[in-house]
This record gives C-alpha cells, structure tokens and sequence, in this order.
C-alpha cells in the first residue's frame, strides 16, 4: 500500500532528509533506549497507527521508533508546517506520509479523512483532528486507543465530544514533564538563543520586560537574568506576579514598563496584550518579540496602522516608522520567535527527546489493550509513566557523576 | 481579668520586650496598614480570639494587630520556646499570656485548659491543640470559628475530628504564598546565613549534599549555588529529582555522595535519612545539619553509639570522632540550622509579615460570621485573601520601581 | 581615482550589501553619535586613510564614520574572509575597496602593495601588515599615524621594527575595554548561542569542561553555569586555577576530567592542548569545540589519525568513529566557533560598537598631528579615550533608570 | 622571660581561648600542613619574631604555626581589639603577648617599644609600626627581615621611610589572592550574612544601592544580586562603571539613585560618599550600611545634626528621625558591618587561611636570610609563593572530584 500512495521522490531529497534524522537521532539516547526494547517485543505487531503531526526532524525520530516497534505508519503533517526531506526520508523507509509543505487547507483535510479511511489501530493526534474525523464518519469503533499531544485538543474533547470517545486518550501536554522540561528550561534557553541569532544584539546590560509569568514567561526571565539582562515583568495574576517579585524582578505594569524597556517579550497566550497605543510610547529603536504559541500577543494590525512606513530589514527583522522620526522593531511578525529567523532550531533535542518519550510509552500502553488504570475519553499521563521517564533522564544526566 | 491572670513581670523585662518589638514591628508594612484600617473597623469588637501559638518577637506583632481591631487576646506559646520578654511585652499591653519558657509539659497542658475556660469566640491554633480541648471539653459549639497555623492540626482535624468541628477553620500553612514566601526563598536564604554564622566557613566552592529537593531543599540547592557552592542533589521522587537535574545539579544516590560532600543539609521531613553507615564513609570533617522542621533526619543516637569520644567545639558545633582519627562535624544537634547558635534570626520579618497577613485576615474572615464561601471543618485560605495579600506585597516591593 | 579601481559590481549585489549594513549600523549608537560630530568637525578633510581590516558588516560601519569626517578610504580586507556584497556597498558610497573573498594570497599581497602606492596619510593596521610594507618601500615618512588593532601586530612592531617607526601607532586589542566588552561577555554569550545554534543541544544539566580561564574561558564558563551547565575548569596558571575554584567551578587536570565532560570547550590559545590521547578516552558521543583565535588548540590530525572513519554530519557537526563503536564529535573543524555554522553572528553589535569607537577616536588623534602624550611607534589607547567611550556606553545602557 | 611579661591569667579565661581557637585550627587546613613541615624543618629555630597584629582566634591560629617552627613570639595586639581570653591562651602555650582590649593608645605604643626592647630578628608588622620604632631607636640593623600586613603600611614605608629600611620587608595585602580571595568572596558574602543577621530582613526582591565597584563593592553587588536583590551601582570611575553596568547593573548617580533604594550600601574608602543632604531625600525607613575600612563613609555627623531624634533601636541598628514623620536607619553605626552586631565572623576562615599563609611562607623566606629576589625594603610576594598557596588552596577545595 506504501508504494501507491507514495510520490516518487528525487533521490537527493531523500538523502538530504536522511542526512538531517542523523544527529538528531544520535542524541535522543531514551528513544534510542526504547526502540532496542521495541525491536525485540514488537509492541505494535499488526498494529497501524495513524499520525496527524508536525512533521521534522524531531517528530521523524519517534515515528523510526514506532515502525521499529512493529507498526505500520500512515501520517499526516500540520497544515504548512511539512519538511519535505523528513517526509522523503520517512517515505523511504516505507512509511505512508501524506502532503507537502505548500497543501492548500483543503488538501490537508483530505488528507486528514486518508488516514482514517486506512483504519488505523490507534491514533497519534494533535488537536483531536483525526479523532474528530473518525466520530464523524462513524469509525470510532474500530480504534484501540489514542494519545492527544496538545492541551486544545483535550479541551475539544472534552467541549465538543464528551462521552463520544469509545476508547482511551491519553493527553500528552499537560504532564509536569512537559512543563519543566519544555516550558521552563527549552523555551527560556532557546529565546535567548533566538534573540542572540536573529538580532546580534547583547543581552547583559540590556532592559527586557517579559509579559507574563507562566512556564514560558519564568524561563525567559530567568535565562534573560542569567545573561546579565535587566528584566522586569508584567503580569495580571496576583500569585504569579509576586512569585516574580520574589524571584528578584521588577514587578510592574505595562503602563509603567513600556517607557522603560528596550525589548518586550510576551509570553502569556493571550491576544493584544501590547496594544498599539502602549507601542506608540515606547522608546525609539524599542524591540517587540514573542514566544506565545499564537501571532497575536503583540497588536500588529493596529501598529501597522498607525506606522508611516514599514520595512523588513533584514531576515525577521521589520521596522515600523512611527511620529516624530521614531521607529520600533518587531521580530518574526509576532510568531513565536524560537522557530522564526534563518536556521532556526527550536527546543533542545533532549526536550523533545522526553516528549517523544511520554508519547511512545503512552502508545504503547494504549495498545495493549484494556488495562486496568485506563478508561475512556481523555485522560493524564499514567504516573508510572512520567517517572519512568523522569528516571532515565536523570540517569542519562548523571552518568559519570 | 488580665490583672488577675498576668504575674508581675520585671519592669525591665517588660522594657526590653518592648524594645525588641520595635523594629519587627516597623518592618511589618503590610501588618501594619491591615493594624490602621482594623483601629476604625473594629472586626473583633467584644470578641475574645484564643490563641496557641509560638511567642516570639514576629507572633507579638501579630497578636497588637489583634488587639488593635478589638480583640480581647487569651494565649499561650508553644511548648518550651516562649521568649519571656515578649510575654511580658504582650501582658504590659493588657493582653492575657499564660506560660514561660521553662513550663513543664503539663504546667503547659493546663494553660491550654485555661484558654478554653476563657470561653473564647474565636481560636487560632496551632496543631488542633485548642479545637481539640473545646470538642473534649464539650464546649465547641461557643465557638465562631478558627484558623489552624500547620498541616499537622489539618491532618488532625481531618483524622481524629472529621465532622465533628461545627465551625469554619481556615488552614495558613499550605496556601501557596507560605510555600513560595517561606518555605522557598525565606528558608533558603536564611539556611545560607545561619552556615555562615556557626562555622565562619565560606560556601564559594565548597561541595553540599542537599538531600530532599521539596521546598525547603531546593530553596537551600537554590542559594547555595546562588553563593558559588557546589550542589549535588539526593532526591528519591522521580519528578522532583528531573527537576533538579534539569536545574542544573548533580544527582545521585547518598550512597554514591556521601563520599563527595563536605557539607550535608536534610531537608526531607523523614527520619533518619542519613545513616550512621553513611556518616561513617563521609570524608574526614565532613559536616551535617538539618533544615528539617524535626530533629530526626540525622541518625545521631546511631553516631553516637559508634564516636569514640564527642565534644561540642562551640556553640551549636559539636564534634564526633570515628575510627583512624577521622571525625565529623554536626551542627545544632541535627535540629533547624535556622533557629540555632547565638542571635539566630529565623525567616525574614517580611516572610512572616506574609505569613501573619494570612493569620489576620482569616480571622477577620470567621469573626464575621457565616459567609459565603465558608463551610463548617478545616479548607483552605480563601483565594481572595490570597490574592489581596500577594497585590499588596508586589506594591511594598515595587513602591519606586 | 575611486572609478578607476571600483569593479562594475552587481547592482543586486550592491542593494543587498546596502540593506544587511542598515540594521547594524543602527544599532552602533556610539558610532553614529560620533558620525554626527565628525560630519561638522571633518576630523580627516583631505586626509587619506589607508586600511587593513576584515571587510563585514561590522566593520563597513566604521569604514562609513570614517569617511563622513571626510576620509578617502584606501582599504582590503584581510586574507579570504572578504565579504563581497559588503565591499560592493562600500565602492557604491565611493571607497576604493580592493580584493574579493576568492582572491588566492598573492593576489592579497599585491593590494597591501596597491594601498601603499596610494600614500595614505593615515593607516589602519591589522598585523602590522600595511606598516611593514611602507617600511618595506621606504615610504613610512610620508605617514602622519596609525592603529593597530591585534595584539600579534603589536608584537611584530616591538620586535622586527622597534625604533623604525617615525609615527604614533596606537593599539587597540590590549585595552581593558576590548578585554571585558568583547572577550568576558560578547565571546562567552555568543559561545553559548553559537552552541545551541550548531548542535541543539541543552546547556542546562549539561557537563562541560572549559580549557583555560583566560577572559574567552571565564566568559565561557560564566554563561554556561548561568544557563544550568555544569562546568568544570582545566587551567595550568595557579593564580587562575584559584579565581575559577573561588568562582564556584570544579577544577582539575584534564586527565582527570576527560571521563568526566560531556562537552570539552577550549580557550587557551595554545596548540593540541586536547591530545588524540585525550579525545581517545572520553565517554562515548563526546562533544569537542574551540573558542580560540588559531584552529589548533585541538588535535584534530592525530585524531584523523586515529579515526576509523569521519563523517561531516551537518554543517559544523564532524563525526569521528573510533575503536570499539565509540565516536566523538567536532564542531566547526576546530575553528572558532561563534563564527561558524549556518547564519553565524559573531560578537554583539554593541562590542563591536566599542572596539570601533576606540578606532574612529585614535585615528582621529593620531590624524590631528603632533600632539601631547603620543609618542612614535605602538602604544596604547590614550586613557581619556578609554574613559571617554566607557562613559558614553553607561549612559547608552543608563538612559532611562 | 615570657614568665616575667605574663600576667597572671584566670584559668577559666585560658579555657575558654583554648576551646574558641579548636574550631578555626581544624579548618585552616593549608596552615595545618605548613605546621606539620615547620615542625621538622624548624625554619625559625633561634628566631625571635616580634609581632603587631590584631589578637583574635584567626590570626592566633597563624601565631601557633610560627612557634611550632622554633619562633619565640613577642607580640601586642592592634589598639582596643585585643580579645582578651585568646590573648590568655597564647600566653598559655608560651608566648609573650603584650596589652588588652581596655588599654589606653599611650600603654599601647609601650608594648610597640617593648617588642623591639626585646631585639626581634625578624618583624610582622602593621602600619609599619614596628618598623617605624626599630628605626627611630636605631636598632633596625639588628633585624633579619619583615613582613607587613597593610597597604598603608607600605605606603608609609615608601614616603617617610624611603632607603631607611636595611632588610627586606614583604608586603601582605597588595597580592592578587588577597584581593580575590578575601575582597571579593569573602567581603561579599559576609556582607550579605551580616546584614541578614542583623536586620532579619529578606535581600530577594529588595532595591540596594551599592556604592563604589571595587573588589569589595563588586563582591556585594555580586553576591546580593545573587540572592535576588535588586542592584544598582554608583562608580565615578568610568572603567569600572561600564564594568558594572556590562555585568548587568543598572549604574546611576547617587542623586538618582537616592530616591530608589531601599538600602545604601557604601565600599568606596573614601569619606562622606553618601551626604546628610543625600539621606535627607532617601525613601521612609532607607538603612544606610558600609563595608568600607573607615567609618567615615556615610555623613554621620551631618545626619545627626540634622536628625530631630536618634534611638538605638536594637543592637547594630540606629533609628534616625527626620522631618515629616520619615526616618532612615545606620546599621553599626557606618563602621564596617561585617565585624558588626552580636556574633559577627567576618571573612571567612578559608579567606584568612590564604592570608595568613602567606604571612607564614613569607616570614619563613625572609627568615632563610639573604636569598635571591628579595631586596631591601618593601616588596611584594614572591611570585612562587602565590603560586603555592593557589595550588595548594586549589587542591584542598578539588579533593573527591
């Protein structure tokens, strides 16, 4: 079946794609770990797993994991997100991946209703796309189970298919290994990281006022601080805003802070939390970045407005021409700045390595069947689970002292 | 009634109590706005607050904001630590307290006694020990309602009381301010003097086995290395032990530490983590102490039994000498560091203006009377005091920028 | 004379080099302060400089300032490292700009020669290279001063010119401003961003051994700790191996550390300081990588020496296979990695904005003739200019509180 | 002889001393090994050494050390510092120790006398004291070699003493591991042990002021920002004010500055840095502290002058009120707070085993007699003997890995 659905890809792509999954694969030592364990059990013989997931270099080296435990893959990239030379690559090792990077929404939802016309054993999905497809065409039946990566997904479950799943969901997002491991530590290193590539601009001596003190927000003021930044942050929580104050920060409004920045950094979540009148005060030269999953913390359709001129400067560098020959700088149109610039690389390997972990685990339980501790609809990381994990990271850690 | 109960205390005594109020109480911000506004509203008119609970130069303060709202004050301290000074600082200002440092166990078993007779309207008590004598003694139902200061009296009530408290009784200690405000940063910093102020011994470079990566342990990892300490971390829970490596520190088993360390902290709440088979392998000086809030976590009958001779060097150090000339070091006899040797300190004065707000607008809260929100048995801080209470502690710490 | 040498570049070259110069040249705020003053006061009317110096976006900056006090600049860049668009936008403001990245040595010697014939009144050297030709061609008298920006140039005039030098040469490198903006800070930040740019790898939890705790080493080793590294020191001056002790870090010989290290960071600028020995006893999957001016501090051909097969990986990542299926792995062969991998920044715009404020302010002085303090041949950078430009960043850093 | 000088001191006193110097001997372990050497080699064997030195439990500890080697020691302590029962102890152990803590400065200067009455062949001088009498009696030609403790000592041997002085003479406090080891570690960190145990106060989200960015003010800066305080710097010196603010620091005037900080923190040397017209603007309730040598830092006099009361509030901690209700506090009343309040440390014991190992290795070299590199009069610290005491200090702090 493999070879029908796959295009026929140049050779060069396939080995570029190849070549990439290399160094990733030599450092995610746990699922390295783990796929020697599935070789020998096979915990998916006569399995088929359906995948709707961002497809890249990282993501490559669980579903090599999956196959490796005896699966058989039919995958589907995020709408726009599809590295061709990982899905190549993947093809070539006899896996089904459909779609490319430039499908139009409407091919990606064809693509959406394949997967499930394959009838898949189990399900690997993101934001309950493929699970969503599967009620409505009446096939719930058939599956065995099924992990959600994101938190949106376990809403929609919960909102819009509550006591319609037949079958186990294991949600990935919200276990605290994510949280620490992605959230506080790979996503405060990996802004610094950004802002230091795309900009070339210093961080010790320099003013940031980080808005919003959750996971994200705390990992980019911390490792802002560790660079010798002065931060200062923003945030509408009582509990959190003192969790920063005691933590050393300057704790104040947007108000207050938006004259005294030189760079803002959002991290909350929400939309227009930098309005176009805050950024009409901000000083000359000021730098607007973000790391909220979505583009629209910072008002870029009311700054645009307001801007007498725009210009992209240079590679995710775009300037905005305001009154009186002031200017501000926006980074990366407001998208989340870890992946956006040239040679962008996202959170450590060893973060994804602990996330592709919790999914691999988790699908492998799913697929042994009814067990006790499972049931219906969505539902946490099993415990036993986490800590397993928790420990072998640690270990992996600490070899040698 | 006061003049009847309260001893004649030394004017002298009285003076210095009085004098050692003065700066706490100056430092105490946020008390002292709650002590203005309490003076014109008056929450404790005609009540009676019966109070059980460590008399010392922070709890006094407490106690005149009490006061100054109205209330008539009935209290003892704890069992063996009341500061006579400040009882009788507290008598001068018309308050009853019963009890002095040197009270034998039932001497103190009757001032509890004492402080139900006062038929009290409200309670705050420490360890369920108030509650406790007003249910045996049949007495319950004249009471408005309570705040209980510790996890313990939470559990006792929850064990040995369940429905059997006809009142709201609001917990302090697990509210997430204590957690952040205390155990955390006020711990950790004060742990780091109290080294200092014992041995004289500088922390840049030395190595620390911290062992339990809870909130006290981690707020000890966190400013030791803050300090240039090298920390290595024992920590059996999985979840925590990550976090810790993820940190950034060394984690290992004590089986493999306690030959690395110079100094070992416990901060566990367990007994007798570590061994006297443990302190026999540490290297020779090696030093031990206890951030735990019981003196069990260093099996110090076990050393004991094993040291050929031992002698207290100085205040709070005392030496062991083991086998082949080798000796170790153990500080404050494996009690809290942080309340040992000469001019201890304890948590900061702002931890405990954090701690006492909890304490002050709780009970503000149950004198009220029934109110929405609140239910008969123990629960937690209402999340509106919570809340108020982190505002105005961000604003003490932000007045200025 | 300009028409006469100026290739006819591309004009999409041209706009190219003109729209990357645009970010960094407003970002060097000191720069173009001093642009505006030299604009009036025309420091170098009818005065030719002659130049010697990496062609980038960086230094074209400067190139410009120069030029706007009314220089005619004479100038090539060092030996293969030319960025050609760079050049390109420089010949289109009307400078004499020769050589291309391509060009082979010789061809690099000959415009030494070229710039020379050209009787600059001023010179910016770089090695000492344009000096020794003018001696060379018996033409140094016709030279009114200069700067030299290395420290081996500053060596090379003591000991194959001393006393043949009839003007003031300034050096810049040795200054304490270039040691703490650029080597402490730029250097240790950007080894970090360069790290996780190349490899994508943590640094939090991480073990890193940094060889040598000169300024490049220490800057390592405090931004590595900051990020959660682990980090371990090699340094053979005791006076140093005390100051990193003091600073917290693990101190040891390499040969005791090279089973230790997950990642070994050199910085000593000293030749094979890592032996093939050394690399052939580290753990498994061992990361090696260089700081340092000269690409040798690695012994990179014993080590092909040694391997049984090599592997370029990804860009800047070499894999090398050795007995038993072990390897390890080089970033960047050996060179200085903060220059290397996709999209390379280099040093922060702003210590770039130092270092080249203390250029455009000695040529100045050295191009105003005779003056108190200067003396002829190398000396360093007059102290008021020191003092100057450190004022000027602190009120950068400063404005606004 | 040392019968006749000795007073005749109380056995409790002589205990007491005793058990006081135990803890420090067992933890100054680099002087504990040169006291196993002394012992053999008997470097002072027939040596008189006449002493000026502050008499405390450290410095008594480098006293043991040269007896052990053969010395006779003749010594008086610094005027009104004399601990008396440490005093007892020496003479206990056979020393002839001069003066206590209450004598009036004319009794001192006859124990100066009475020191070179006993024709010492060698002299551990302080403010060039001894030194200074030697020669006004003109017996210095009878003096083997000196060592001297003090930057103003050697200042004052250069001005009023210049081609007087017919030996060596060894200067202590300008040595590089002085400065690192003691100025910036451990100033730093006792400061911050100081002002907790002192004030009770929390330094995590505090504002401080440091004032001053030498080694003692960076060591406070560095170690209070480590704690989470909040740190600005005031320095005049341009240099180091870049340092400071590339370091990450907010760098002010003091008179923008005075309005924001909760605490002043003075380590400048210099007197009335910080002006009664500076304190009169400071916020309500601001504590002014020094860690300065001289107690002249803050304008006291002037601040008195102004205050309309002043109270002791508790020890170390003056309460001064202004006008409008506001007041400021003085902690030690602005003498160096580190050696303030009820059981101060000081520097750590580590710092002074560095110290005073250099003072044993230094007396031993100019002990041996005339030896190539040692001129007569002031010198620094032979270079072999800094780098034995890094090498050793580096080795007992790496012991265990």
């Amino acid at each position: 079946m493999t070879a029908r659905t796959a295009p026929h890809d140049d050779p060069a792509l396939i080995e570029y794609g190849m070549q990439r999954l290399d160094w990733t694969r030599s450092r995610m030592t746990m699922l390295a770990n783990v796929r020697e364990r599935f070789i020998k059990a096979q915990p998916f013989a006569k399995t088929r797993i359906g995948v709707d997931l961002h497809i890249d270099v990282k993501t490559a080296i669980l579903l090599e994991v999956l196959k490796a435990g005896g699966a058989e893959i039919v995958a589907t990239g995020n709408f726009g997100s599809t590295q061709d030379e990982i899905a190549a690559a993947l093809r070539h090792q006899g896996m089904t991946i459909f779609g490319k990077r430039d499908d139009t929404l409407d091919v990606h939802r064809t693509h959406l209703a394949r997967i499930i016309d394959h009838t898949p054993d189990i399900i690997l999905d993101n934001g309950a796309d493929l699970i969503a497809t599967a009620i409505e065409r009446g096939v719930e039946r058939t599956i065995r189970g099924a992990t959600e990566e994101t938190t949106s997904g376990h809403m929609r479950l919960n909102e819009d298919y509550a006591g319609k799943v037949p079958f186990p969901v294991i949600v990935i997002n919200d276990t605290p290994l994510k949280q620490i491991g992605e959230n506080l530590h790979a996503v405060g290193e990996s802004f610094v990281e950004s802002f230091m590539r795309i900009t070339n601009l210093m961080v010790n001596g320099r003013r940031f006022v980080v808005v919003g003190y959750g996971w994200c927000g705390r990992g980019c003021a911390k490792y802002l601080t560790a660079f010798g930044g002065r931060v200062s942050v923003v945030e509408t929580d009582e509990i959190k805003a003192l969790e920063a104050a005691l933590d050393g920060f300057r704790v104040g409004t947007l108000e207050r802070l938006r004259t005294w920045g030189d760079v803002f950094v959002t991290a909350t979540g929400r939309p227009n939390v930098i309005s176009a009148d805050d950024i009409s005060r901000m000083r000359n030269g000021a730098i607007l970045v973000s790391v909220g999953h979505f583009p629209w913390e910072i008002d870029l359709s009311g700054l645009r407005a307001r801007a007498s001129s725009t210009r992209v400067i240079t590679d995710s560098i775009e300037r905005f021409d305001l009154a009186e020959g002031r200017h501000v700088i926006v980074l990366s149109d407001g998208r989340l700045v870890n992946l956006a610039g040239i040679n962008p690389k996202g959170n450590s390997i060893e973060s994804m390595d602990i996330g592709f972990m919790l999914q691999a685990l988790s699908l492998e339980r799913v697929s042994a069947g009814p067990v006790d501790g499972l049931v219906h609809g969505p539902q946490a990381v099993p415990d036993d689970i986490n800590r397993f994990i928790a420990r072998e990271m640690v270990a992996e850690l600490s070899r040698g002292g």
